[in-house]
């Protein structure tokens, strides 16, 4: 059960962003600028890193809903998303990605763990500087998306199609589309 | 020496604004909204939350600036924020605050550590949902800017002036107020 009441007992995040719509605004432009906007990585591969540290933080509404959408935006390979998940350095991934998983990995642990050895290892997989800073934003900003999904402990629906509809809603609209919904909601 | 190129060679996560402007955007829109706009919790409270957190993972540049803050909204009680960031359950501050510090300390170590225990005992010393919703974002959101500035080994200056200077600007003018700068250094 919630530690707070949660508007129509809304699930996950979605809830806390109902409950309070005035942070909900910049959570969702910060990821829609982080894993939707253009960029030199794929929507794809800034999702697979949500999802990673995600997982590796144990927050089972953010891994299962940006992998649904890492999925979503693979043409359905949900079984590349669950490799990634396990161990990203043996799954069918190109070196660079493998890279910047590593440095993510890293962050999750603390800011000072991400040694130059790691940011070597970026450049030389053809990394940029727009990259690595993406990566390390991600991957903080995920430290801090399962903290709050789990620190006020959110419903996480067990319904696979639940997290496969929003996915495909997400991948078309962006993020931040839902701050409206919210609005509405909180004016009735 | 930071891992990507800094603009101008400012320090911390203005370094890190100027560099992505548009992740700055909403991330000062976020903290705005969670330590400055109007709300139950004073803005000092706000503050010595987020210089806690900053100090249990070690980040010095946040710990240092937010302190500051702290410090210049308690009218330079600087002895009272180093005891909070020492051993809040210690320090002459309200039970109530004591009791969403601890739920931040939780947070911090990750979103499933916070029990229905630390929940009961801040809303026995009178915390609001809205209280305990901000606490949690708050701490989470520490978790990202601490790991966002020394994920990418960010500078932190060693003169204290930097952050009382600064500290006065954004107690006066909030966070955002920045988001003006980094677009005309930009353009430029």
């Amino acid at each position: 059960m919630p530690h707070i009441p949660i508007p129509g007992g809304l699930p996950g995040i979605r809830g806390l962003m109902a409950f309070r719509p005035e942070s909900a605004k910049p959570l969702n432009e910060l990821v829609d600028v982080l894993l939707r906007s253009e960029s030199t990585l794929t929507q794809a591969e800034r999702e697979l890193i949500a999802t990673f540290v995600s997982a590796s933080n144990d927050c089972t509404y953010c891994q299962t809903i940006h992998g649904a959408i890492a999925a979503h935006d693979l043409g359905g390979d949900g079984a590349l998303v669950e490799q990634v998940k396990r161990d990203p350095e043996s799954a069918p991934i190109q070196p660079k990605l493998k890279a910047l998983l590593a440095i993510a990995a890293k962050v999750r642990l603390g800011g000072r763990e991400v040694a130059g050895g790691d940011i070597a290892r970026a450049r030389g997989e053809g990394a940029t500087d727009l990259e690595i800073h993406d990566t390390v934003l991600i991957a903080a900003a995920f430290c801090m998306f399962n903290r709050y999904v789990d620190g006020l402990a959110t419903i996480a629906p067990s319904d696979p199609e639940f997290y496969r509809t929003r996915a495909e809603s997400i991948s078309r609209d962006g993020y931040s589309r839902v701050n409206a919904e919210f609005q509405a909601t909180r004016d009735r």
